[in-house]
Order: structure tokens, then C-alpha cells, then sequence
């Protein structure tokens, strides 16, 4: 039996990442947690949020896994560190790997930042951004409503546009020539951010980046599978039937194997 | 030292039957629990609100308390029964009493209810409504946007109101003449609702009923205090700045006293 690669989110938004592990590492096992029950954490305190993330990594250990990634900006930003520290497994975030995609995209140095409250209130993406390169000016704001938004399926129209207009009217006002997209469930909303930030500014979504990291640590440990097809099994601590209606939008592709834990 | 009436709620929304509670029996002290950890309840299971349900209630019994108010249309909906079946104490949902009003307040026999997806898929109230008069034609629609405009401050303007416009649309069209509000939210964005639906329909707000129906029930059981003004004690699962950042908003008073348990 070999390891799988496994991956929580606080809902379904980590299957945009699901999305590129499987189309950069066509042969590895993924086994997906989503905390439906207690979805979202963008909403609530550190604290919390890192006592959650600590929970989903202990049910992902009882799964035979070889690598964690954490597929959810939130749980990054407050709980990484920790993670990090406490356990042996090798653990990736969606932070870094947007980051470094960012300040190198850059060409004013100015990048936008856009999270859920408590992302942009841990700072994350500006801390990162700031080791890299004290030089880049960093505007971040928080954009809470993108996801219920995305959720209910409004992914386009006039009323989203509005509140993107409000959101990123501080990011226009500055000058940036490159944004984060520094939540999971963004990169469905795509389409209306570049409609309001403008064509000339760089968008970027750090799941594929993520996937690279996921594929560079797999190969340097030698832990890469090989000789047939990845499978995928998802975990949700409530709702499968929402997270499958939910899944095809964030995965691109029908789920069948969702169970209950 | 005398008991006092139990709230409950998955969050803040719970707050604008306080404000009712506060002002129908002045003399009562007030515990209220906010599940501000695992908030919100309106798009989660069954099964898993009825759990965290009765670990609220456990958690009020715990208070010394003497009648238990659920001031959460979601937790009304599918725990209520459960609740009343296993627990001595007195409890009091804020479906009923909503029910009540509204099937005495129209005119035409028609009668439009929103809520959250789990009120509305739940059926509460229009099997209540059909219990209390066959007659009556029910048109229910779940808003699941309002519950985040509201918490997020959007409480009007052009965006507010398209998104009503979208929900409302079949109770519009189905010529109800009166329109529970199933979600302790709502009352907060009860003006769009107004503009939206028109001036001829009446809204029907559950809280200031809830109150009146607790009330009643302490008078008959001789549990009414006298005396001395109430207090009221606030506890939350999470996140007490939020709430206490929130509740002004809902109770029309800051509160002082909330504590993180």
C-alpha cells in the first residue's frame, strides 16, 4: 500500500488545490478532509482555528499519509507554525508558495493582498512578503463576503461586481500590479476580480504553486509514487450531499467516494 | 438567588429576541450562549445542529436556569422536538409563536417564509402553519446571503436590495400579504424587505412573540421575578470582540459582561 498525499480545508475551497495536486502529480493517492461542521474558519479567532486545524491533522495521521498539505489560507496564516513544530510529517501551506509567486510577478513591487477577516488580520501574506523582500509595498484587505458568495454559486453578475468594486477599490487606489488571491474559494470569482482590478494586473492563485512545492518535497524525499493512476477519497465532518453539489465547482470533475466521519 | 430564562442562539442573531425579552419581562435575569465557534448553523445538517443543540442546552442547564428560549430559527426547526421530548426544564422556540401571528395577521390566505436553508428544508413552518390552518397556501424560499450581509454591516443600499429583489421574486409573484421573517437576521434588513416586497405586506418579526409566549408560560408555572431590574450574562464559543462588536447591533445596548467558555 502506498502513502497518500493528505489535504484539509475547512470546506470545499481545498479542492482547487485537489485540482492541480492531481494534475502535477498524476500518481499519487489524495486523501481529503473538509470540515464541513464547523465551515467557516475565516470568521473566527486564532485560537480556534488552530485547535481545528491540530484536530483535522490528527484524523489525517490515522489515514497513512506521507505528506500534509494545509488547503486552507486561514489554517496557514494562524496554525502553520505550529503545525510545522509539532509534527514529524512534512507539512505545506498555500502561503509561501504565493508569495514567491507574487514578488517574483511583480514588476512595481506593490502587491494586493484579499483574504477572509482572519488571514488578513494574522498578516501572513505581508510577514512573507516582507522576508522575501522588505522592498514591496504590501495593501491587504479582507474580502468576507466572496465566500458565501461563491458558495450560493454567485460567481458572476452585476451584484458581485458591485461588492468587488468596494473591496478592491484600496488595492485600485494604490497602484498594485499584482494581487493574491489568498483564499481557496477565490479562484471562482476570477473573472470578476480581473473585470474590476484591469487586465494589466497579474492574479494570482497559489494552488498550482502549492501542487510544485507538494511535488518538489515529494521527489526530494524520494517518496514519489509511480506505475498507476492516483485515487482520491474525501472526508467531511458534515453534509457529503452539499460538499458533492459543491465539488464539481471547486474540483472541475464529479466526487463519489464522500464519507462522513 | 433567583433563576434565569436561558437564550440560545448559533450566534449573535439570537440577540434581537433579547432585546424583546428585555422589554416584555424587565425583571428577569437573562443567560445567553452564542455558538460563535461553530456559527452558522443555517447551512449545516440535520443531525449535526441537533447535536449542537443539546450540547447548548446542557451547557444552560449548567447556569441554573428555569425556562430554555432557542432563539434560533434553525435549531427551532429541526431540534425543537428532540429537545422538548428529553429535557424537563420549559422550552420555548421561536417558530410557534411567529406561526401564530401570521396565520392571524392574513388577510388573503397567503403567506410567504424566509429563512436559512436548513429552516426551509426543515418544512417547520409550513407544517405548523397547515397544522394550525389547513386552509392557508405557503410559499417558502431560503436566503442564504442575508445571514453574511447582515453580519458583514450591509444592511442597505443598491446591492442589498438586488439580491433581495432575486430572492423574493416567487412570494412577489405568488401575492402572499404576509411574510415571516424565519431568521433572527432578518429583522436587521427589515426595511429592504419592506421595499421590496411593498408597503401593503406585513412582516412578521417572531421575537417580540417569543417574549410574550415566555412570558406567559412563567406566569402560569409562578416563575416570574419581581423586584429588582434583570441582568443579563453573555457567553460565547468564540471570538468575544466579534461578538461584542456585533451585538449593538442586535441588542440596540453594547453589553459589558461576555465571557468565552
Amino acid at each position: 500500500m502506498k502513502k497518500a498525499i493528505g489535504v484539509f480545508d475547512s470546506g470545499v475551497g481545498g479542492l482547487t488545490v485537489v485540482k492541480e495536486l492531481i494534475r502535477e502529480l498524476p500518481y499519487e493517492d489524495i486523501v481529503y478532509f473538509g470540515d464541513t461542521a464547523r465551515v467557516p474558519y475565516g470568521i473566527k479567532s486564532r485560537e480556534t482555528v488552530i485547535r481545528f486545524s491540530i484536530e483535522n491533522v490528527l484524523f489525517l495521521l490515522k489515514q497513512d499519509i506521507k505528506l500534509i498539505c494545509v488547503a486552507c489560507n486561514t489554517s496557514s496564516s494562524v496554525a502553520l507554525p505550529l503545525i510545522k513544530s509539532h509534527f514529524k510529517v512534512p507539512v505545506v501551506g498555500v502561503i509561501t508558495p504565493g508569495v514567491k509567486e507574487a514578488v517574483y510577478a511583480s514588476q512595481n513591487k506593490r502587491i494586493g493582498v484579499i483574504g477572509t477577516r482572519a488571514t488578513i488580520k494574522s498578516r501572513s501574506y505581508e510577514n512573507e512578503i516582507k522576508q522575501l523582500d522588505p522592498g514591496v509595498s504590501v495593501v491587504a484587505v479582507s474580502c468576507p463576503l466572496f465566500v458565501p458568495f461563491v458558495e450560493e454559486g454567485w460567481l458572476s453578475g452585476k451584484v458581485v461586481v458591485e461588492v468587488a468594486r468596494k473591496y478592491l477599490e484600496p488595492l485600485k487606489r494604490s497602484g498594485v500590479d499584482t494581487v493574491i488571491l489568498g483564499c481557496t474559494h477565490y479562484p471562482l470569482i476570477k473573472p470578476v476580480i480581473k473585470e474590476v482590478m484591469g487586465k494589466q494586473v497579474t492574479l494570482i492563485d497559489s494552488a498550482r504553486q502549492v501542487a510544485v512545492e507538494v511535488k518538489n518535497i515529494l521527489a526530494t524525499e524520494g517518496l514519489l509514487n509511480r506505475g498507476r493512476l492516483g485515487r482520491q477519497k474525501f472526508y467531511v465532518s458534515d453534509n457529503p450531499e452539499w460538499f458533492r453539489s459543491l465539488a464539481k465547482r471547486f474540483l472541475g470533475k464529479n466526487v463519489r467516494d464522500v464519507k462522513k466521519v
